[in-house]
């Protein structure tokens, strides 16, 4: 083997292979890319720890379910605290009366681990400070864990692109063209807008089906501003793999169009990610995205309506 | 169609669109970028939550705007709470006197939210209890919120780049040049600061007025320091697109210059993006930029007068 | 010497050094990179201060040790105060009993450090009371610097790739293949993750014997995801300098290959980093990884099992 | 002008000018950058609250001084509104005896900024209750504000190159070579570290003294690791713009050695940068550095000396 072919080893497909791998790329016959851009497959056989993941999980889960487990921690942490003071018997704590009965020692924990000491119930000897000490650590660590991941979550990039809920293959200067539409869902800006559009679909070779990758041109495959909406838009001229598609030939390679956009989210200077795909069944032929735009008055501010982001207009005839 | 069209879409006029569509391009007759950067183009039509977007307006607002916010979230969270005790009798909270009335319970509030707990007023029974539990778990996460958006508003990049207030036209090596000036105002240092220069401007296009942009080429687009001032050159040589434009011809072309800046904020290695324009109206023709430089002592350390970023000399004839 | 010679000083090499230096290169004989990706050369000498380096292990270091300093932290600031309490005379304080005899100034001293305050032990008099103004502020700023580094801890890049025990050298396209497996350990996604693969072994230079790095070729040095698992594969063809080698011949050039892995982590948009190496002696001689797919069902989704990523299966014959 | 000269205008010296402007060029005589990296230029005339620039001073300054400033202000706005509390008349507070005279309410004060609140003195009528209110919010501010900034200096890049006190001219390769040391002085791993060199000299240009910048061919431009030192080296050849300069020669032209890195933090992916220089009288000329490396005994870890980074030999002859 000579020189050439060993450069040709290590640039070969490059761009058009996802990291799916071979056995997927052969065997699954599902989506590959979710429309929320989540992958269509699972890795199991982690041990327990890595697979608890609770730092990842609090940080990407919503915030109701966030608050809920520091909720339930704060509880159960001042249980287990209310539990020791109970168990040094009714004198290690003076004071609070005894209409409370057991909760007493949970409410003195609370009063604790929160820092508000009122002082109307105090610790009494050795044991009960002892356990106020280590409860009052326990109380400003979990204080610094919540903050740190309050924060963790804030400083996420907060960027959120919608996609139009379907695709159109519309008419395009004389020949016709792969279009979706996106927007900004958030108030912030994103700059530097990249696409990447990839045509996955499945080819007989040597007598497997196997799924193939091409990577779509773009009439344009960068913005510098997204500060209202963009429609990508992929020609379908004779070098495109979609040349002389119909509609059932697409559902017979099972088709799927994955989409992935790179931006700055210009709050944080953060580099953000997103995708999505749209499958054969998810595209709208022969037709076209209606305007998203007010017409502005004259002189005045020019708006779009972000709700009309998914509104196509079905073209007569062919 | 063969390979080589191809490649001509996805690359063709991508250093010259600026993202803005083609109907902001063919319809809006107004600036597209403000002086201040921000984009003159609304989004509507969101849903409520994505447009309340609470989140990004506590990180961006002013200073005095956040802690406006804070204090009342502070003072109706409280309320709210007192109104909780209140409702449980006065025999819910021992102590505190009767003198304060009804603004016992948001006192008491207050001590507990804050986590002070003097004690003089506490609580009694079981409701009063199992609210003052929920109030300390408030009052901390209160307290995380209101640290991770200080830090958030901390950590945002912190370079602010000045602008001169209008741009030239100066002579410039036997032709003239279209300048501005900026400068940084801020302490911090910034590096690698790359300017972009864009010549928006409308022509008659199949019968129709459409919006253009060229790129302008610059003396130098890339400065590796920027620690005082910096002169944006394009000079109107041949092949510029200004070339033998008068004032009254920028006008009649509805003449705007956006800049978009790029540097590096060193404080903490972010990246920055500044962005501003000039209109027609904001250029003074056959003038120069006076010097901001105070003569430097012989050995003594060079200065520059950040009040002088904005001097222009008128010049003589033509 | 010429311009053209010029331009080969500043490039040459550029790709293979791996900044070691020239002493390290000639006369260690250790492996260079350890299993884990730290280096196997030590820096001594620094001052005390730089040596001690607090914060970058506080960061680096595991959570276990991180709260053992914490804690300690903790126990010792507030027997420090109890010291200081104590020199002020029994009257410094008011009530708490006598029985916790020297350790009541220590229990007064965590509940004004923890900003506890029960009150039913107070201070009395201008030193007392100096003493809990400065200890407020310690305990305040010591619940900050916590908090700063819990938060530090959560915003390091949290990536971790496990690598295959063994590589292998396995049959591949008619030739063979030098081949080690890698899979994402976390849960989070990792995308845009490149591969850079060093072959490091020792030549006879002038006499004297010196390491020498081949950046081998990769069949794809990139891949946009990385949801699954990824076998990293350079084909020993003609042009590969281990074109030819026997694994006594490796031993004898105590070959190691250096890995070098860049990527995004998604969360945070992070550029993380890993490293590691194999040496002669971790390598597989003809012999393949065994497949970590779970057999998909129809349309069920497509699984991993990570426990089989160190699987190889021995090849019969040669 | 021809599309050719357009073209020349706009990547022309963009390498070579570091944004120091034309006047710095000409008429300073001063070094440009001191040896920590600093400018030696300085930007004067901002307005009161830009210059104040206080969160840019309290992160970048020493943590002593940082102290110092939280320090102060705890008691500064204690002290405030023990002025408040005084005003309220002696009935405003009560408990707390009469020994502290004065001092009652600044200890009080405390009790309550803290959030402390051991309750022995508190609050008694309306106005008392709504200045504890407001000090507490304060105090919650203050806390919120003092995390903030404690995470925003642990959150900067950390990394600080030591460079060798004196640069050398030694021989190399049959020729010479200016060459400098750099070693990393944290426990940090940095890597892709990257060297850029310019060469400043004063030049006569049209009749004016004017400083003329020329970058640097290097030896090796960047490396992959860095984990002890790295010796950067120019070498002298023909092309080389100091072929043929002797050390009167640098000091008439009052040459100055600019020094720009970039590298990766490792710990948090962080890009960092470092810059200092060597003027021709920080040169040593016919030397070359010594050895930093402890001889390693068989198969034991390779260790450097940081100490030894700026041993310089000096050569006998020439």
């Amino acid at each position: 083997m000579n020189r050439k072919s060993k450069v040709a080893f290590s640039t070969a497909d490059d761009n058009r292979d996802l990291g799916f791998g071979s056995v997927v790329a052969r065997e699954s016959r599902q989506r590959l890319l979710n429309r929320d851009g989540s992958f269509n497959v699972t890795r199991g056989g982690f041990g327990f720890w890595p697979s608890l993941n609770l730092y990842h999980t609090l940080i990407t889960t919503s915030w109701l379910k966030f608050f809920a487990v520091v909720t339930s921690s704060y509880l159960v942490l001042n249980a287990i605290f209310a539990v020791a003071y109970s168990l040094c018997g009714p004198e290690a704590l003076n004071g609070g009366g005894t209409e409370l009965g057991i909760l007493r020692t949970f409410f003195f924990s609370i009063q604790t681990f929160a820092t508000i000491g009122y002082g109307h119930i105090n610790p009494v000897g050795l044991v009960a400070n002892v356990i106020v000490t280590f409860e009052s650590l326990f109380g400003l660590l979990w204080l610094a864990l919540a903050t740190g991941l309050v924060f963790a979550r804030f400083s996420r990039p907060t960027a959120k692109i919608a996609f139009s809920e379907r695709a159109v293959i519309a008419p395009y200067r004389g020949i016709t063209a792969f279009e979706f539409r996106i927007a900004n869902e958030r108030k912030n800006q994103i700059i530097e807008l990249e696409a990447k559009v990839l045509f996955s679909h499945f080819i007989e070779e040597k007598g497997m089906r196997t799924r193939r990758f091409d990577l779509l041109s773009l009439e344009r495959s960068k913005v510098s501003f997204f500060p209202l909406n963009w429609t990508v838009v992929h020609p379908i001229d004779g070098a495109s793999p979609l040349s002389g598609r119909s509609e059932d030939n697409l559902r017979a390679l099972e088709a799927e169009f994955l989409i992935l956009l790179t931006g700055i989210d210009e709050t944080f200077s953060q580099t953000v990610h997103a995708r999505s795909s749209y499958r054969w069944d998810e595209i709208e032929w022969n037709a076209k995205f209606g305007s998203m735009y007010n017409q502005p008055l004259n002189n005045s501010e020019l708006t779009i309506d972000m709700r009309r982001l998914h509104v196509i207009e079905k073209l007569r005839g062919k």
